[in-house]
């Protein structure tokens, strides 16, 4: 019964526990007293005019924090007496003090800064606009949270993005599609009328990381969304969203000019059809004047799309985007696509539709790609389209929802991922052009530039189901602010200002995180192995798929195992998707005495006994990382239980709980793939390690019903 | 931007806001200094052994409100210096003490009293079981939350129910049937290995009223829920259960032994099932052995049953209850019973088919009946089965979850709707046959019995959508134990453990909670108007409804209005639904002089211009009471403005939202069935009444999608 004890106890410390509700806005009273005196000593006072709704929101955010951490409202004045001074503002907010804003930080930036003002020492923080001074107050908050000195301040910050999206595959049904946190946050049925606290407290968790864009609804998109009924609901949420300087999106489906307008095509060339777009975004417009624009997933996996019409992705993006120029809107399309025959490679068939079509697009559409050419695996090397179409807009998609890293049970902490796609040099333009440069448009000043993630967000208590997931939603945020952020900076900032500063803690969970996705590569995918997972669910391990609905859905298409061997050879004896990056990368990873061992089975297919780096053979590393990442998943469990007593209970629990489910899903994971693969090899596993419990038929027996993240009634099984 | 500036202001003050997650035990800190110091005065010491798990949660709770309420924990003592002193424990763990508690509280009652122990005045609550203590507990703290002086305690009381059950619809795809807060809060996917603090919240609140049961899933039930796979899990949620004191009963599929056991039949006289009822029940015991039993619905609305074998109710549920009787287990059989054949009245079809099984049950078999014959309308006669069944053991099924009641947007406190029907006069076993006192088996001790309420809880911050929702949860909870409480002191208690003890607001809101269920009738179905509505969702007006999938599911076939009048006959000269009420009961309904205009058309077809007893035309009293009822609305409307600053900014803003959704809903139900009623009447509305704002065909074109509780992937159009 210690279960039940531990959670008794979990009752009586939770006077106002919130069960990660808050996020990293918790704002908890700042312990150190002396630490708290010397802050609150330098906000006594405060100059703080706020009239428009987006200033009225940062000062009530900066109250907000101030009250959480520090018990304390500092006084309001209209003139700096005796310094002890914050001064919040424009330029223009603040016109009788004469602050000046150098034109570097642009419209989005902002600077926090110890001045002199009227000589008096103050802390100023200000922006050209006003969603800068909300993203700079917030900023000044995080400075608290992680109890950083702010009597020498001097940052200048701005994003090296302008498009900062998070993508909801929300169906309107309230289902998520792989989302593995309860279920959709838009409530539409009670929309418009009712606003709950959840948009509210949404908008400022994404505005606190500088997340200026929310596409509310799924790529695979409902025709109803641009009903009048439904815009009048998306009416009031945009209006949430614009205090906090957040755009609204919407993914629309194609062909709604036959759906909703009753069109007899949806054909983009077509001039009906063209006035039908036009006609609906002015009528968008009148409902939210600064609408963002369209996400559009378009002839892929069964959706309709220009092709549908022998129109070309160019055709369909651009029709849209003629339509939204006039609004300032903009087009992302979606680079995901693959049609109903079955390529040689599904890796290659984006960069081979879309490549042809470089400079064509308009200048408000932008091209999103995922960061590898499959499809959000644990790792992939970076999509061969970034760098490929040096005149096109190209934005960055990421998966925050795990749907192939364990759900929302698993600890994967994800800007490591982010992290090696954006620091990947691509060659494009020589040495240098990381897609991270890409991405910023430092190729070409004249594109527009963005980042999406794909949300993790429910109606769970906690938002994204597992305590840590919160922190992928962060660590979106602050890459797409600015890109060449290190994960570890930002997995301590986050730790701080979601759990504690204890400094032991900080340091021993932050080294977990920055492990965690390495872990659930090696348990699930490792040395390059992908798409080996439960086939539809994409829960559990899957390596024995090979009825799926068409060949690319199947494991056996990804890894190629045979008696001979293993992996996907795409160098230029097999598929030769090397041909799609530029030749410094081609040679190096063709090469196999430079192909990293990280992606040695997406390029190779290699004999069971070849000599890996190691010394062992291939079968042995394989086995040997299978074991690893296991094992490391039990190492993290036991570090996380000397963490008792730091944290909150309940979220101490929670975490413990789903650490013990993580290591056994993560066993299965291992034990289903080398006795699968160990069918091919025929070689034996090395007598240190722990044998399988069951044989491999039982792995592939397992049934799972009703898995999360299918979108509707479903009953699938694995 | 009013509403912007409210929430922005909501923001400033929620430093340690839940939105309504605390329910009724939110233990907020007791303002009124003096007040608390009395308490706390009281309170130093504590004699509280707590071994087992309840009574370890009980100490928990304490503690827990405790230091919410008071900023104190007692000091834990073993033996009784000087006096206050509060001592809790069963005779059992307070051992030491020769604590007496008469053999009169039962096993699941306790006693709080002010007590002269070793010569010193303490506060002792005790009982016989370490429930009872529990239970004890919670109603210590609800003295503390309603502000009660506890100087002078010497309080005994006992549950008048043995079985108080919450019915969950949920599905295992986490649909909840007729479900408006959200999913269902079971999260299958993630049991047994991850224990959601939901759960633990959720049976401490059930245990806070004294609900000692739960029935996890839909009565439509899947058969899955019986296999291992779902056993494992729920055995988990049995154990947090268990600490509470609440029994997990599950609804199950008759037809499980086919789906399942893969038996050719399901007959319930057939060995082999028998034999596989009786296994199947055995290994639930060994995961749950405290297991509570089954709720079936068999026979109704195309679930299978008995009857489709040729057997009957009795047969179904006897060879159930066989299996279940070793055990101590229960079979909770639903009366709600209609097959494929149209009935000339739905209305007797429960009573006809149940009546001739009288006595035939076995003992640990019983009968659940809805409150009402028809389905939980919002106003219905009570159902013609209690007392008429005097040697089977019955129990009361309330509707908790508002199918027909305005969703979770509609504020309708529905403790006088439980009160109406308990406090109805059957005149079975003469005059004061009350159907309280037939649940209480006043009239047969040797029945077990039990009150049922469908929940209407799911995963929104909230539980239950409707702030005030929550009311209808702890009312039935509190009228389960006790059938004979006053709706009025349920409110009361309500109030100032949710929100505040304001005086001014909680007798303002009161009256508003009190009022709130006729205020519904009024608006939907008043005098006596039953299933109106919008046909499948359930969602607003449908009295034109006609094409249904069978004549019973239309509006038409129970509203029957025509050129000369409306109202259906259940007299001797139409259905004589009436003959199944016992002759008082009957005579005083039959007879137009007494019948309470309450069921005018229930019970009675008449003219338009029938003279009513306000001296009102039949027509002229319907358009008043819809008039009245939507005014209502708004009069509740401009009460609750009036509590602004009164309770926390977050529900002040939410509840004025929701009633202004309300208010256009009730609006539209007026007009919709007062332009629908006057296609026939042809009669004017009165001149002071404000036009409709649209033409009756607006109304009947309205279309809602994705209307929630429906259960599913849908897309019902209304």
């Amino acid at each position: 019964m210690c279960l039940l004890i531990m959670l008794l106890l979990g009752m009586v410390n939770n006077a106002c526990a919130d069960e990660g509700y808050k996020l990293w806005l918790e704002y908890n009273k700042i312990a150190d007293r002396p630490a708290a005196a010397v802050y609150k000593q330098q906000l006594k006072y405060m100059i703080f005019p706020a009239e428009s709704d987006q200033l009225k929101a940062a000062k009530a955010e900066l109250i907000k924090g101030l009250e959480g951490m520090l018990s304390m409202h500092p006084a309001d004045t209209k003139s700096i007496t005796g310094g002890q001074t914050i001064i919040i503002g424009t330029t223009q907010s603040l016109k009788g003090l004469a602050v000046i804003v150098p034109d570097s930080i642009g419209n989005q930036g902002y600077l926090i800064k110890t001045a002199l003002i009227n000589q008096k020492k103050c802390i100023l923080i200000t922006a050209k606009t006003d969603v800068g001074v909300l993203y700079g107050v917030f900023n000044f908050l995080k400075l608290l949270q992680t109890r950083q000195p702010i009597n020498k301040l001097n940052i200048a910050d701005r994003p090296r993005i302008m498009y900062r999206v998070l993508d909801h595959w929300d169906n309107l049904n309230r289902t998520v599609e792989r989302g593995y946190a309860g279920s959709s946050i838009w409530n539409w049925h009670r929309l418009p009328g009712i606003i709950d606290q959840r948009y509210i407290d949404y908008a400022r968790a994404n505005a606190s990381v500088g997340i200026n864009g929310s596409v509310i609804n799924n790529v695979n998109a409902d025709a109803l969304i641009l009903s009048p009924q439904y815009l009048t609901k998306i009416q009031a949420l945009a209006n949430v969203f614009r205090v906090y300087g957040i755009k609204l999106y919407l993914s629309v489906k194609f062909s709604s000019p036959v759906e909703l307008g009753h069109l007899k095509t949806a054909d983009p060339l077509n001039d009906d059809v063209r006035k039908w777009w036009a006609d609906k975004i002015d009528e968008i417009y009148r409902y939210i004047p600064d609408f963002g624009g369209f996400l559009v997933k378009a002839n892929s996996e069964g959706q309709p799309g220009p092709q549908t019409y022998g129109r070309t992705h160019a055709d369909g993006a651009n029709m849209l985007a003629d339509a939204l120029a006039p609004h300032h809107g903009i087009v992302m399309w979606r680079a995901f696509v693959y049609d109903n025959n079955v390529p040689d490679d599904r890796s290659k068939q984006a960069y081979n539709e879309f490549k042809p079509f470089d400079g064509k697009f308009k200048d408000n559409v932008i091209i999103q790609v995922k960061n590898g050419p499959i499809d959000f695996q644990p790792r992939e090397p970076f999509h061969p389209l970034f760098g490929a179409m040096p005149n096109t807009a190209l934005m960055m998609e990421f998966q925050l929802t795990q749907e192939y890293l364990g759900f929302s049970t698993h600890l994967v902490y994800e800007a490591p991922l982010f992290a090696e796609t954006l620091q990947s040099d691509t060659y494009t333009a020589g040495k240098g052009s990381t897609v991270s440069r890409i991405l910023q448009g430092s190729f070409n000043k004249k594109l527009i530039t963005g980042m999406a993630g794909v949300a993790n967000i429910g109606t769970d208590l906690n938002w994204c189901g597992h305590p840590f997931a919160q922190a992928n939603w962060y660590a979106f945020g602050r890459m797409a602010w600015n890109p060449d952020q290190s994960s570890s900076a930002i997995a301590g900032d986050w730790l701080k200002m979601t759990f504690t500063n204890d400094a032991g803690f900080v340091s021993s969970i932050k080294k977990v995180m920055l492990q965690s996705r390495e872990n659930t590569v090696n348990y699930m995918t490792p040395l390059g192995l992908h798409h080996i997972m439960g086939v539809s669910t994409h829960y559990g391990p899957g390596p024995w798929v090979d009825n799926a609905g068409r060949p690319d859905w199947n494991a056996t298409y990804y890894h190629k195992a045979d008696s001979a061997g293993i992996g996907f050879n795409r160098t230029g004896t097999g598929s030769n998707a090397l041909s799609q990056y530029a030749q410094p990368v081609q040679l190096h990873w063709e090469n196999l005495q430079t192909c990293p061992d990280e992606y040695l089975l997406w390029f190779h297919h290699l004999s069971w006994t070849y000599k890996m780096r190691s010394g062992r053979s291939l079968w042995d590393e394989l086995v040997y990382h299978y074991y690893m990442g296991a094992d490391s998943v039990k190492q993290m469990g036991l570090i996380w239980d000397k963490m008792q007593g730091k944290i909150d209970v309940e979220r101490f629990n929670q975490v413990q709980q789903l650490m013990k489910v993580q290591l056994t899903e993560a066993t299965t994971w291992r034990d289903a793939c080398v006795l699968y693969f160990q069918a091919f090899s025929k070689m034996p596993v090395g007598a240190g390690y722990p044998k399988p419990e069951h044989p491999l038929s039982y792995y592939k027996e397992m049934k799972f019903y009703y898995v999360p993240g299918i979108g509707g009634n479903n009953y699938m099984t694995n």
